[in-house]
Order: C-alpha cells, then sequence, then structure tokens
C-alpha cells in the first residue's frame, strides 16, 4: 500500500522520520515529494525500518532526489507535482506543511484520499481529514481509512 | 491585467457574476477555470461589463468552455490547470468553493499572488490572504494588492 | 478560431511572421508558446494584421511572454505546455522546428488536430500531417483542415 | 538505474518483453507508462528476471495499473505523463510506438536522455536517437549511452 507523507517546516522532521519508520514498518510503500525536510525525514524513516520510498520531484531530473529515495519519478511540472503525490496514495500523512501542503491536501480530497494531519497542520478542515496527535496515532488513522475507502 | 476569479457553489453565482462585471468595468482580464458556476458566473459578469475573459481548462478541447469564455486555453493536465489558473493572474477572488479553490488558493501563494475571500471562502488563511464583505470591497482590494506588488 | 503557430529556429523568422500575419487578417487567434524566435516571429505578424494572441507559457509568470502576446497563459508545468499550445488550437502551423516541436505535432496528432508543416519540418510523417510550400499556402491549408473537422 | 521502455503495438509485444526481461536481468529498474501493450509486456519481462518496475499513469488512479508493475505514479496530468517517464530515465528503448511514443522520444531528447530505437519505431530521427535490431542490442546500447552520460 502506497501512503504519501507531506508536509514541511524543520521543527517537524522528527515527527515525520518517526511517521516515515512506521509505515516502513508497516510494510508500506512511502511515497512522498522526494526533496528535503519533512519529505527526507520520512523517506530515512522508511528505510530505517527497512522500508521502500518513492520520490515524485517537480523537475527534470531524478538527481534532485534526497538520498533516501529508491524509486525517483522526475515529473518535469513543478508545483503540478503536487497533485501526483496525492494521486498516487491511498492516504496521506500530513506533518506540519503550508501552502504547498494545503495543496496536497486539496488534491487528496478532490480525488477521494483520506488525510489525517499530525500537529496543527496547514490549516484546510472538512470531510476526510482527520487529526491525530502522535506519529502512531496518525500512522494508524492513516491505515484505517485506506483500508476503509 | 489578468485577475483570477476562482471559486465554487450554487449560492455564490450572483456575487461571482457581479465580480466579475465589476473587474470588466475597471478594464480587467477575468481569467477562470472556464467551466461552470462561478466559472460561468464571472465570465458571464465581465463580458456583461465589455470584459475579455480567459477560461483555462482542465481537459483536451476548448469545446468545453462555458460560452462567455472569449480565449480558451485547453491544457489537458486535469487538475494541474489550477496552477496555471494561479500563474495566470495578478491577483486572485475567491468566491465561495471548496477543495479546488483551495489548491489554487495554495498556488496563489506559493506563486505570490494576493488572494481576496469573498464569503467564508474554503478555508485557506495566512498571509497575503484578505478578505473582503462584498464583490465591489473584494475588486478594489484585489485591485490594489496587484498593484502592490 | 485558434490555430497554432509552432516551430523553432532563427532561420524561419520570415516565414513565421509571415504565418502570423496571414493568420490575422483571417480572423485568427494565434496560440503560441509566447516565447522568443518563431513564437515571437508568428505573434509579431497576428498583431501587425490587427489580431490576437495568446501565449502558453512554460513558467510561473506571465511576465516571460514576448511582447506581442495579448493574454498570457503561464501553465508552470514546463514542457508540458506543449500538450496545452497542441490541445487549445483547431490546427497547428509548424515552421522550422526541433525536439519541442515534434513533441507539439505528436500531441496535436493524438488529439487529432491537423498540422502543416512549412519548410522541411521536425521530421514527424503521418496521417494528419500536411506539407506547405509557402506561409500562404500553409494558413489556407490549416484553415482548410481545421473547418473540415 | 532507471531505464525507461516506451511505444505501443500489438506487433511489439514479444520484443518489448524481451526488453524488459533483459534490463531486469541486468538490474535495471523498468520506467514505461504503466498501461497496456508494450508498456505491460516491457513489464512482465523485467518481473520475469526478477526486476523492478514504475508505472507512470496519466489518470488520478494507481489502480489503472497493468499487474505487472510494483511502484505506481498516478501523475492526473494525461499526455503530460509523457514528459515524466522521459524525464525520470536515463535513457529509454523505444519499441514500436506512434504518436505518444514520439512525444516521449521528443522529451527525452529536449532533456538530454538518449533514446535506442528498435525496429523502425516513431519516425524521429537526430542526434541522440541511435537504432538497434534486437532487443539484446537495443538494452546494450541503451547501457552504454546511459553510462556515457
Amino acid at each position: 500500500m502506497q501512503i504519501a507523507v507531506i508536509g514541511s517546516g524543520e521543527e517537524w522532521i522528527a515527527q515525520a522520520e518517526e511517521v516515515g519508520r512506521l509505515l516502513g514498518e508497516r510494510g508500506c510503500v512511502v511515497v512522498c515529494g522526494g526533496l528535503g525536510e519533512v519529505m527526507e525525514a520520512a523517506a530515512r524513516g522508511a528505510k530505517s525500518a527497512g522500508g521502500t520510498t518513492i520520490g515524485i520531484l517537480p523537475g527534470e531530473s531524478p538527481n534532485e532526489a534526497n538520498p533516501w529515495i529508491d524509486y525517483r519519478v522526475a515529473t518535469g511540472t513543478g508545483h503540478a507535482r503536487n497533485l501526483a503525490v496525492a494521486a498516487s496514495c491511498e492516504a496521506a500523512v500530513a506533518v506540519g506543511g503550508k501552502w504547498g501542503t494545503l495543496a496536497e491536501v486539496a488534491f487528496a480530497r478532490i480525488l477521494g484520499r483520506p488525510v489525517v494531519v499530525l500537529g496543527p497542520g496547514p490549516g484546510a478542515e472538512g470531510e476526510g481529514v482527520e487529526h491525530a496527535a502522535t506519529p502512531a496515532e496518525a500512522v494508524q488513522l492513516a491505515l484505517d481509512l485506506a483500508e476503509r475507502r
């Protein structure tokens, strides 16, 4: 099962890494934007648990990916890659995040993917957006919601 | 000056039409997603004031555009056309709206375009997102913010 | 009727300008990639005949457009804007061109738009790709093919 | 190393499968468009040799992928996914193919990726496009060219 970890913000790196680690432990493929901060932490966490990672990049070169990405998709379509991140998952966990994360949450909801927000989140509320207090709770909730789809 | 009108919801049609009309009167080119409801109302309003309209469509055919669109760009990239709507304006007015509008607000802010929200809006708050109580106030504020960029 | 002018190459500027001029005279809206060389020449030609031009840009800013573009759509999706150029026309005239033009011809044909090649062209042959010897012949053929669709 | 297999046409299925098999044997990750015919055959071939496959899909659902795809990226951007296929590889092998393949070859060359054509190919010739007579020759040539970049 492909689960996306989205978000941004240096202060969220530890939580993102823990989310990635737990997803890796559960056998999920972690999908992310492939670049730094939260994306890199989630991928590093997944790899620390023997998991697999996909980075969906905005640019035209796979070499942009952080070192924890196993499979690198360079979309070449800039911020439109946020649509691909949302479309490629069964559920998304948002860790921190601002406008870019908000676009991903919006696309996830347009496409019917459940979103679990850890922390205050990017500010998007509505049906299909749930909140969690810890990485463990976020991962469990995301997997439950993905299976119920 | 190209100003985007974004949003959705039948209950917002009258306000969207008024926003479009006022933008047309002020000599602005109205950019929108080219389809129905708020997009169509904004375009119709602009045309009623002798304005010009651009529709940026998700699909692969210009024929999808509503009848009030003068110039039709079929992006062929689905919801990624929301990025093009945001990138093609100097400022955006959001009238109603849900997840699709939220994606457009997010992209507008990533790209530094000011956004004026009329009504409760899609729920995105932050620097560069202002609120207005009436179509006239929204249009004036959008033009002021666009000029100050 | 929206007709695309695609292509590249300094040596094709005069012919592209003439194609644009003739399209403008015939009342067509000239769609192009909005940047330099053939794109700029076609737009300049259209404006010299009182025509209207749309530039579909790869980047995130309308300011990238050449000065002869009336309506500027910044797609933000890089080379994927070539799909939008092809999808937004009823027919395309290719003037010179290399790999970028080839992508546009390919997309035009996938979407059923006729293509008229002036000069040797980018090398794509097949059903729906016709050749013309002069700008006048190219424009006439493109309009005939667009009407027959 | 990620190598793309592009193309189309029922008559090319056996050759595409052999290309995929040889790439899998060589330890390459096979990148393709994730759908049927040549894409499916290449992925099946790669899996028969214990290889890994990535499908870069045009639609909004990972479920569109053929059963031989390990990692599924749903771009949601229609034919613009051809840009992502080209950008995500170090070299591409084209097996048969028509307009869609031509767009991928064009994007690969814009981005500096070498292309090896097996069979008559989609008709795109130029610097960086080489021809091969057999799947084995095509794979060897693609890997050589990818390494020389």
